[in-house]
């Protein structure tokens, strides 16, 4: 494969991460189209972008899921790759097919990869094949409930029904009591059928305490795979993260070592190229289990781009290039500790139901080692058709200790008003003071699911 | 000297260095006191401080300089340290002296070792003695122009005079014809005697060719002193810096390594305490010659927090407490390289002439590795009495020509406008794509003065 000069990047998305494509496209010089749907007229991608195309309205299946509408605008101004950020039709193969059809580069995994590692099932048997361990489960999809529940049975519960075709934390559901089972299969079936249009499910053991812990890969097209050390996102509200870090907290480094050679081991299975993420479970006693590969950028990639000090868009337009992965020892060692915080317009005191409006206030915090991802400013409307997601603030410093108090102290300058916004910035300026997680004893259950009485239930 | 615990700090400055204090004292659990002249009532240290003090009417002799109101509020607060930033009394022996009397940590350098540095005369005698090489000059102050004429002529054209009591590129001239000598001689006495109260002046030789060199150094209440590398800093206009960036690009080690001990030799040789800087001209061949130390922060203090992990005002603050030095090896590293720009409200089109007034819009960057130290935001009035900083833009990145697009993307980003304002940012972007900057083979005349026509002149 030879290396084929990216000239002009249209950008596939919105919001937050389609500013942070841009950004490093102008450093890079190259040159950079942003599509947008009509209520993101006036978005900091538009603004940022050297060429902006309008591709429709607001709904996403009209505009950044709608293929033939990014394939025009890539004609139209002549770009010669697509990034797809995250979400969207970043982990669509149909779509990474389309583009290599089209002659555009498609900056992401390959697409028969993608395919594979996107369906669940799939992945599970391709990374158990490559020896990664994996929580006790089906691996094949499961036909009937009357079959699920007797392989529930056999694994003991709690165990946890998953979409196929899900990932990201969606298209999933806890159960707990065996009496509960079937009820759940119908639910989870109809929701995946109506979301993904797939309803095929599978069943795993669920782990109630467990760390979320996962490791960053990058893969080039002449075979070299490296791991960029682990990620630790335990810090979840009904499986949606809200707090990243890296370095994963008092994690032994023999254990990452073993965690990051079976992320690689996994990707060079596969034939993985690009920028990835191995996602795995850790229990209590220390033993890590496969939970699905990410094909795409994360929403907390910047926390590994803190402490390592590469950017990771670089590397991926890089790879898609042709180029070979140039890393030093020296940039892929960690230094410090990196956090992020998502700032998403939710109502914590209304289980995070969505707080959309307009932005009559919006202070986010700066100073020594702290970076805002954010598309948004004074004045800025929320789409009610997206994400909720509103900036990520991102601290470093040398130590976990001095971190945490970056960020409370950063959180507790962030200012985003407006009538009827709400945002999670003063939830999470709390629960990073919380006892376990500043001794990083946490774990996904530290969040509770939300009480009847409608508030948010925290674990002690 | 033992440890005394700082609960509650009075910022005894404005704009952005009072907002980067506070910052530093809140991660550290420590209260702040933000102190206001009438026209700062609504300025960010007031919002983000813990308690704030009016303290007198817009010009800084009636506040920010006036002692007895500093003290005064540090008294109805009950603070138990003042923190100067730069400008203003950060570098005043009296007001040292003053908290020290009033039981007030002043988080600074000694009031006698200030006093020393501070005449500039006596800076380079105690230099000399310590065995760092100076320029060619007089080694006391002058008292005629006949007398400094002789020694001028004898030195060599050109030369540069001095204010004893001046620094930070204020109180200088250059003079290159004898014939103008006589003149430049009385123009700087009446301006230094208006300015500093002291019309006391010396003579060197001035540099056409050379690079600003200044390092940083640390040195705690226990003897223990450290150097955390060099910045270059040639990119001024008028002795005013513009761009700073660490570590001097193109310095061998060794030199680096030398200058740094000279640092390290001058501090201990008076017995220095706290954080300073030690600025040296740097000759085309290589010869470095010590000018001044500036006994505080400098506005340019990020570049080196940037590429070392280090928060200096930490540090200042724990010296000040009387706690020992404990920085690691590792922390002393620079990693990558780092690159300031300031964008002052002033307008290089007319010779860099202060351009106030109210922003309407106020764009500052972010994104990866880039951040912002600002006091401002959008509806903010300038007001007519300080200096025109209006924000700090520092980029980091693993090597200097990434740094330099990184800085250009982000002064791209950078949108600041209102009736009558204009900014240094567009002025920066063109210069840091100057073939001389980006070569690292500038000088402290790169940006030429200003020309009869108005414009600036850019020297090729």
């Amino acid at each position: 494969m030879t290396a084929r000069t990216i000239r002009k990047v249209l950008v596939a998305n919105r919001g937050e991460i389609a500013v942070r494509v841009i950004r490093t496209c102008a450093e890079l010089g190259i040159d950079t189209v942003a599509v947008y749907s009509v209520p993101d007229a006036d978005s900091a991608a538009v603004r940022l972008a050297d060429q902006a195309v309008r591709i429709g309205p607001g709904p996403a299946k009209r505009s950044y899921s709608y293929i033939p509408a990014i394939i025009e605008a890539a004609r139209a101004t002549g770009a010669d790759a697509i990034h797809p950020g995250y979400g969207f039709l970043s982990e669509d193969p149909d779509f990474a097919e389309v583009c290599a059809a089209e002659g555009l580069l498609f900056v992401g995994t390959p697409a028969a990869v993608m395919a594979e590692l996107g369906d669940k099932s799939t992945a599970r048997a391709l990374m158990a094949a490559a020896g990664l361990p994996l929580l006790p489960g089906s691996r094949e999809p499961l036909e009937t409930a009357e079959e699920a529940q007797a392989l529930a049975d056999g694994i003991g519960y709690p165990v946890i029904i998953k979409a196929v075709a899900g990932g990201g934390g969606r298209g999933m559901r806890v159960v707990r009591d065996p009496a509960d089972f079937a009820g759940a299969w119908q639910q989870t079936r109809a929701n995946a059928t109506a979301v993904f249009g797939d309803g095929r499910l599978y069943v795993e053991r669920y782990l109630d305490s467990a760390r979320h812990i996962e490791v960053q890969i990058l893969a080039d097209s002449h075979g070299t795979v490296v791991h960029l050390g682990a990620r630790d996102c335990s810090l979840q509200r009904r499986h949606q993260k809200l707090v990243e870090e890296s370095p994963a907290p008092g994690l032994p480094d023999e254990l990452v070592a073993r965690i990051g050679a079976a992320a690689v081991r996994g990707a060079q299975a596969v034939g993985y190229v690009g920028a990835g993420t191995f996602e795995f479970l850790l229990d209590p006693e220390g033993r890590f289990y496969f939970m699905e590969v990410n094909c795409r950028l994360q929403v907390e990639h910047p926390v590994t781009e803190m402490v390592t000090g590469i950017d990771l868009v670089a590397e991926q337009l890089k790879i898609a290039s042709g180029l070979p992965l140039t890393l030093s020892a020296e940039s892929a060692t960690a230094r410090g500790v990196a956090i992020e915080c998502r700032i998403n317009a939710e109502d914590p005191t209304r289980e995070f139901a969505p707080a959309p409006g307009t932005l009559t206030e919006c202070v986010l915090p700066g100073g020594p080692f702290v970076r805002i991802d954010t598309h948004v400013g004074p004045g800025y409307a929320i789409p009610p058709h997206y994400d909720s997601l509103l900036a990520k603030i991102i601290v470093w410093a040398p130590d976990r200790p001095a971190a945490i108090a970056r960020m409370r102290r950063a959180l507790a300058e962030t200012r985003i008003s407006g009538k009827g916004i709400a945002t999670t910035a003063e939830f999470l300026h709390d629960i990073l003071d919380h006892p376990r997680f500043r001794a990083a004893t946490h774990d996904t259950a530290l969040i509770g699911t939300a009480t009847s009485s409608g508030g948010t239930r925290m674990a002690s």
